[in-house]
């Protein structure tokens, strides 16, 4: 028999799911799958109508589970389901539910684990976390972080996501949500984040991060030359701010740069708080390569107490960019087994 | 037979010893005990000076330990030894060496564990740790954090330590110097830190701290009618600033507003990593209480995630100002008894 574990991706626009060996190869893979209908802004919206979505939702995923290990049996009819893992935005490990997600159709606090579980009751193994939690046990199960007992998981997209590994495990806290790293204070009283913080890194370090900190450029210099200076602040995008450092363009080398120093002063923070081994970067923004990654450490080893220099290696993820979300998930399966073995 | 544990806190002028038993009773002490001798700032300061130095230092401890141990057994012949704890500044547990610690005589790295080991080779737990984590396994142990899984302790002395308890076990991280809370930044380009850093936690929030806060004040108002306006920068401390406050003075109740503002917005931080159960404060700076607790609690509320909110609670630790280090030290005993169980 060959063990496989189910991974499911369930993201604010689609749900992705996928079959997934011990190795992390991806047996299987429906992306985009699921849609996940939007949580419309409208006062009309109630609980009745979340409930009615959130049941056609574990029914469409339900069906989409079993499809998949079909699919799967039918090329190796010797495979064996061990368990499904599922991210999520603001998905609680402990008690497997979605709390309040901003961006999910569910109202309030709905048990995705438990109502999955319902469906497949033979499977041991039926657990839910954060997003960037699962690709944090992605890294450790199947990349860069096997072996190692203590890192940190920088997801660089829309925003910025973490995940923390502590003596070989997840650290949840006393909620089931820590690592929330984004959220942390980088500029005191500095920009408006998503959450209506302020100055939060997520702000600064992230796609749009980096969208913000280019107007701010070019208000500050006034630049009119600059490439960028030609697109409207809706279009602005990381690939763009790329492309234009590759030329050479002044304001989005100072781009990168400043997003560089600002994530390494907050990830030697990061440091003060764990000692980590390594700060993995994964996403859009960590694609920029050197021109994330050398002013990220040089900012980090200034920022950092003498007893921790040269100590925290900065690496790219090894988790591939098109499939990370439902093996990270997958990985919680693993997880659980070796929990329990 | 009654269990007792050997608790040892090494400090940068004095050594103190105590015998504690599992419920943190002091049942013997000597406090100031062992002078540290302190490393002079001398190019002719050598290895073999330093060598000199540990090997009376443990020669002397080692005598310590054996009178203590006989002074009890006095009392309680029935005593039984299960281990040597110590905390000591850049104590490392993981191969019980103290680490270029700046206010120690000893130079480079000694294995004070190991040297100490040696001369009781018939106990099973001689181990050693950094002063702050000692303190949180004494709150662990003993104190409130009993029966918690997930809280960090910061202790306010002249600096500011943290020891972080994360799944019922301290965070030692990669190299065991984890929880370094102090040394995270609070203001970009702010105050200069003792460790060279600029605007770490620990040049705003500690005995330190709180003084140079009110010479800021001081010179920002030119306030001549504050008692505080009378007193030498070298002869303020946080007695004189609570004493002010407690009369009313303005500037030492605005002192405490912005120290609690300050430590509030960087425990958001820590919750943001780590999402404790509690937060405990321990040391003279909390001694202050309310004006310290309030503020601080009003300042972490304000710049928690929503999903933080109303969950951590931040109390004053339980363990006694007096004995707090050498009885946070013997913690360590149990504490490995417990995982070799």
């Amino acid at each position: 028999m060959r063990q496989v574990a189910i991974g499911i991706d369930i993201g604010g626009t689609n749900t992705a799911i996928g079959v997934v060996d011990r190795e992390g190869n991806v047996l299987y893979e429906r992306k985009p799958q699921i849609p996940t209908p939007q949580k419309r802004e409208n006062p009309n919206w109630e609980q009745a109508k979340s409930n009615k979505l959130r049941d056609e939702f574990i029914a469409r995923l339900t069906s989409e589970i079993k499809t998949a290990v079909e699919m799967v049996r039918q090329i190796n009819p010797e495979i064996e389901v061990m368990g499904i893992g599922m991210g999520a935005p603001n998905g609680n490990y402990y008690n497997g539910t979605i709390e309040f997600a901003p961006n999910l159709p569910f109202v309030g606090v709905v048990n995705v684990a438990e109502l999955i579980q319902a469906n497949f009751p033979q499977l041991k193994y039926v657990k839910l976390t954060n997003d960037a939690n699962a690709a944090a046990l992605g890294e450790l199960i199947y990349g860069g972080g096997k072996g190692m007992k203590d890192f940190v998981m920088i997801t660089l997209g829309t925003g910025l996501g973490s995940g923390i590994i502590v003596n070989g495990d997840l650290v949840y806290g006393a909620d089931g949500f820590a690592g929330e790293v984004g959220h942390t204070t980088l500029i005191p009283n500095g920009r408006v984040c998503g959450c209506g913080g302020l100055g939060h890194l997520e702000a600064y370090c992230s796609a749009t991060g980096i969208k913000r900190t280019v107007y701010e450029l070019l208000a500050k210099y006034n630049n009119t030359q600059s490439e960028l200076a030609n697109v409207p602040f809706n279009e602005m995008d990381s690939k763009k701010v790329f492309d234009a450092a590759e030329k050479g363009d002044s304001i989005a080398k100072e781009v990168f740069q400043l997003t560089g120093e600002w994530l390494g002063m907050s990830l030697a923070d990061t440091v003060s708080h764990l000692s980590p081994e390594a700060i993995f970067l994964f996403g859009g923004a960590a694609a920029a390569g050197e021109y994330i990654f050398k002013p990220t450490k040089e900012s980090l080893e200034k920022h950092l107490l003498p007893i921790f220099r040269d100590k925290v290696k900065i690496l790219p993820s090894k988790l591939k960019a098109g499939t990370a979300a439902i093996v990270g998930s997958s990985a919680l399966v693993w997880k659980e087994m070796e929990k329990n073995s």
